[in-house]
């Protein structure tokens, strides 16, 4: 893929953590939405509706242009009018069964059903409306037209941005005892090397080749192909399947190749027609230069992760030297995207909260995971998608105990990563696990699933959840020098026989002058193999042949040049690099597909007009609670102002509303922000709290009612728990 | 001063916010503390004991020389030994006495009372050795050597100050229904040009001649004149006023100044001796290229008021168009710090609070300004500074009345964030307010006073609160376009009357040609009296002579180029531009003094050794509380999960303990990273808990244990509560 591709090397993969993408979908499954989702390898079977109609369509064109060259025949030869006429008859029902194809095409590609491209589009519209409106998110810097890929939290985004927060530390860190630490964005280049990001960190570019604006190759190739797919319905069954198979190896393709294609379909810079450069990779990190003396090179991080890595000798001895443990960090990551779309799912600048969970490579058993075997979620384990099923619901312990998740500790993150999205709102119905297929996974990782959540924009990849062994900690011991290990000490030492190989430097430097240096490191790169089958012929002949692959050519190794020997040691401790489990939330993208998830529309009580509902739970709610005076009158704005005080004093955020507006109106206006509750103040001793989604109201006193909203913001009661307890308040005289 | 003059040309101030700086203290203070401290100006006399000093030093080295050179002459002249030797008593006399005003002068210049730089230093040394060790935090990239200026939080230092932010947002944002919201930090150019730190955020930067390594010109100056002034006891008592009277006017030196203070006291590079470069200004912000054209500069925001004030407009709708209103913003901000020195108060990164609050100009009162009234604190208005006192207790009601504090909306959040600050367990002894000299503030800005905080380096400033007046509104309504402002309906329309200058273009087109330009805008900017002037003139005489600054020289205006009269309209509205109050938190400061003043040691109960105590209060503590088993034993194992499950339920952030370290080892390891509370099994039903600062131990049933702690730790009772309440346990058999 190409996201992925970022950090792949044709050669070999390096550090891929959490890619904030949208996620592609399976070949069999993409085919119901191709217009979002390209199809990903292998290759899929046509969908047989369209390409029926395609050729359908293919053979009515022929009988048009047919029948219409046998009308104008017939015009030539005068014939009869009468005959004539019957001629263009028939023509003319064949165009119209043309078009009749023409339409069903149409509406196969482009989909027409509840699910399709235009509904999905005209939610979204809807939804991004009111956030909008309501200042939920606004782009940064408005006042100078914006820049593309950077957004604001509003007021209502940015309490809800850090509830999210708060829960995710409440969750997590606190659940688990993690280490939670915070690291500067501004990352030295070292560090970034050591990652491979200053190598691989990039996306494949071409110019326009007069105004210089730069555009991302692969969607230009992409959008090319689902262009030519939805609008030209006279392409041949054959030349959509060549495009759909492009579309679906998109990922894969080299520079080369997708420069070749981009000059095959002949697609120019879609702002000027001009034609454009060669594609060429683009680092997508934001650089800088850190002191003043410009020689020290950095670059704003683009994953919180390494961080951590970098601390992990000083966390490991924080934690008392023991294993396992696990390190947390929130904060905001930076990616210089070539040309953002899709609003808050692909941004410049965004929140990350991530997990590295050290653990024993040889014991990724978790003690508390017995307490989400028993979970049961839809999960999307790598065969279902290479067989062409869709993702089912599997009990979390199944798949670890039949290997489909590859060991406990990442099972139990999973299954904490689905409670934590569930507790949010996020529906458990478009929740699914998608575990990595092989080319998907960096080399060294074991495994890997992203919590995909569906939203109008299909099945986005929210959390990362990767087992990526010991790549990480190992990357920073070579290039730093210093080792990032963990120790086991054995109840008892234990005796290792251990190759000891000696070469003679001055007897190899009289042998072999210049060359000493490569034929030395040959020789101690001998496997015990290699080594002991040295050792019997030497004792056995004096000497022996040896390759020295550095040189290219056998020198030969006398008695007097090496002594290999088996030493016998006490081992004391076993020394290793601890595995790395990392789950990691790109909370941006969560928040998003929470909001959609949690908006709905329903009619007014005078069903005029469609308003619009955020359900929210308490936990993430912006604003807890509203307060209103029924009625503009003094008495109950000090009431108001009374319940308000004891809110504050309680921690309950809250807005108190005394605008003389219908009470119908102001509960309008707090739905469409996600206020679960409401105090109508409607007496001096007693009030009425509505719950927004039921629009249930009890009658509580005075006194109680800070203390009640706060049981039910605090997850103490449920809102059912005071329904049953309270009496009941008919809405009929305040919703309206 | 240097710092402030970032921001401050010689000739117009700009755009000052919060800049964390090592605050200046007063000439008269600074006395007591010149080591760390220039004096400002206006440049004090010469502290008398030192200047005398001096000056008995000078005359005793006369002294010296003279009587040398009497005994050179008189053993030259070959005179009795008897007589050379009395002399020489006399000349080894006069060196003791020399020796003597020497050392009183050492100490007159370095301090040696309990106060002195040494003792702060090893103070500092002892808190900071313990920050360091415990992880509080850890200098960034350290394994790669890291890199000045950036630090990391590491576990105990990351939650102290997720709870400090926890607490603002509570204490300020929650309390004040204020709007959060979150911006990202790269900004573009024109923002940052619009704020004016594109053009004057600069400090003057010298570079060695030949390595290139840069140093901060000042800082290279002030380090000369302090080691002169130290080290150096031979220089006259005139020598040592010119050097402190640089140090005093260090930070209005122009850059051809301060090049030559550097040239005269041939000041090279410290690290090489290498000669310097003259001064040259350095921007402090990291640069950065936004998307891959390089068209588009960026840089990383220095500050974050200015994503409030470009979301004005939006921020005043979303509040119902309604004055006052604040606006809150918690980030990271960025400053490229040519040389960053003194650890943690001066980093290239660091989290700011800011809050932005919008008021009418014609209206700063505040309705809960009489809450905070009452309070008194140490206040250092201008006129104190100025006249050489020292701060001073005063209530701040009676600052405010008394036209100290400009108004009532900053004397309400200079009440607020002395609240705020001294919660958090900042020393209030410590703790003073004060106020901006005219040459310290922006010329648009009302009133602005620090909150300074002492610690080892001085007094820090911590937050600064400011009236900005319109000046930040106005700078981006300029320059985008957008009027940024408020309304405010009348509730009966208002008649004015207004002038209109209308210049008829033709006639003036035909008479002066190309300087018709000049003409129309010289005459549409004549105020009122000069217009009706001109009217009166062209109606007796028919025409008039007529000054163009554009053009500096006088025209002819004739009666038919142009007609002035007054019109009466109705106004409905008065529109305007807020005025902005703005206290902004450097939360990494607050939290490093915070560090300091909750710092002490006690001896161990053996009194072999002393003990490290961070005294923080529960609600910044970092951990609410520990559970040890007494002895290693699984039953009390058990309890104490049970305990730790009851915790986490509760959202108490905790560490269990089963090591089998002393009781006593385990106390003073949780003292030392402020653990407020322990609680130790010492049996199956019931379990002691041990307050940190007093070390006593209640008994409480296991049941209640979690309950108990939670109430503590939130606030909901004191320690004294809970010592009244339950059976005290004595210490004897568990401390040691």
């Amino acid at each position: 893929m190409r996201i992925l591709s970022r950090l792949i090397s044709s050669s070999s993969s390096i550090g891929y953590h959490f890619l904030p993408r949208l996620s592609s979908r399976h070949p069999l499954l993409a085919q119901l939405s191709t217009l979002i989702h390209p199809l990903k390898s292998p290759s899929p079977p046509m969908d047989t509706t369209e390409d029926s109609l395609r050729k359908a369509l293919a053979e009515k064109q022929s009988a048009v242009e047919g029948q219409g060259n046998a009308v104008r025949a017939l015009k030539a030869a005068k014939v009869a009018k009468a005959e004539i006429d019957a001629a263009i008859g028939t023509l003319n029902a064949l165009k119209l069964e043309k078009s009749a194809i023409e339409q069903q095409l149409q509406a196969a590609v482009s989909g027409n059903g509840p699910d399709s491209s235009v509904n999905r589009e005209a939610f979204r519209q809807a939804v991004v409306n009111t956030l909008e409106r309501r200042l939920f998110y606004i782009p940064s810097f408005k006042i100078y037209r914006g820049v593309a890929g950077l957004y604001d939290y509003g007021p209502p985004g940015c309490a809800v941005k850090s509830n999210v927060l708060a829960f995710w530390r409440q969750h997590f860190v606190l659940e688990e005892s993690m280490l939670e630490v915070d690291c500067p964005c501004v990352t030295p280049e070292v560090v970034l090397k050591a990652s491979g990001h200053v190598d691989k960190f990039t996306d494949l570019m071409v110019k326009d080749g007069e105004t210089g604006t730069c555009y991302r190759a692969d969607h230009l190739l992409k959008d090319f192909c689902n262009e030519k797919l939805q609008k030209d319905l006279s392409i041949t069954a054959e030349k959509a399947a060549e495009l759909k198979h492009v579309l679906a190896v998109l990922d894969d393709l080299s520079t080369e190749e997708l420069g070749a294609k981009i000059k095959e379909y002949g697609i120019v810079a879609p702002d000027t027609k001009n034609p454009l450069s060669d594609p060429y990779p683009f680092n997508l990190m934001f650089q800088t230069s850190i002191g003043p003396s410009g020689l020290l090179p950095g670059y704003m991080r683009p994953e919180t992760a390494q961080g951590i890595f970098v601390n992990f000798k000083d966390l490991y001895y924080y934690n008392g030297n023991k294993l396992p443990f696990a390190a947390a960090q929130i904060g905001q990551a930076f990616r210089n995207e070539i040309s953002p779309r899709q609003g808050l799912l692909r941004v410049r600048e965004f929140t990350l909260a991530e997990i590295e969970h050290f653990v024993d490579p040889e014991d990724k058993s978790h003690p508390k995971y017995p307490e989400v075997a028993d979970l049961e979620f839809l999960m999307f384990p790598r065969d279902k998608q290479m067989s062409g099923q869709s993702a089912k619901r599997i009990r979390l312990g199944e798949a670890v105990s039949k290997g489909i998740v590859n060991n406990e500790t990442l099972g139990y993150f999973i299954g904490r990563v689905y409670l934590f999205l569930t507790c949010l709102g996020i529906d458990k119905e478009r929740l699914r696990f998608r575990q990595h297929l092989a080319n998907e996974m960096a080399h060294y990782a074991a495994d890997c699933w992203d919590a995909e959540i569906e939203c109008s924009y299909g099945w986005i990849e929210c959390v990362g959840i990767a087992d990526r062994s010991a790549y990480d900690l190992r990357a920073h011991s070579e290039k730093s020098g210093v080792p990032l290990v963990a120790h086991e000490k054995f109840s008892e030492p234990i005796e290792v026989e251990k190759l000891v190989i000696a070469p003679v430097k001055r007897e190899l430097g009289l042998a072999f002058k210049g060359n000493q240096k490569m034929v030395v490191e040959a020789l101690e790169a001998m496997n015990e193999k290699e080594a002991m089958e040295m050792k019997a012929s030497l004792e056995t002949k004096g000497e022996v042949e040896f390759y020295v692959c550095t040189l290219e050519k056998n020198v030969c190794i006398k008695k007097n040049m090496v002594t290999i020997s088996k030493e016998k040691k006490k081992e004391y401790q076993r020394v290793f690099t601890p595995s790395v489990i990392e789950p990691s939330f790109g909370i941006g993208r969560i928040i998003y597909c929470l909001f959609e998830h949690s908006f709905y529309m329903r009619p007014s009580k005078a069903g005029d007009e469609q308003l619009n509902v955020f359900r929210f739970p308490p936990v993430v709610a912006p604003i807890k609670c509203t307060v209103f005076p029924l009625v503009q009158n003094q008495q109950y704005e000090e009431v108001a102002k009374v319940i308000s005080r004891s809110l504050t004093a309680a921690g309950i955020s809250h807005k108190i509303d005394i605008t003389g507006t219908s009470i119908g109106k102001r509960y309008a206006r707090t739905d469409e922000l996600g206020v679960p509750f409401a105090i109508t103040v409607d007496s001096t001793s007693s009030v009425t709290i509505r719950e927004r989604d039921s629009k249930d109201q009890i009658r509580v006193n005075v006194e109680e009612a800070a203390s009640v909203v706060k049981s039910v913001t605090d997850g103490q009661r449920t809102w059912d728990d005071v329904w049953s307890k309270f009496p009941h308040h008919s809405s009929g005289s305040t919703e309206d």
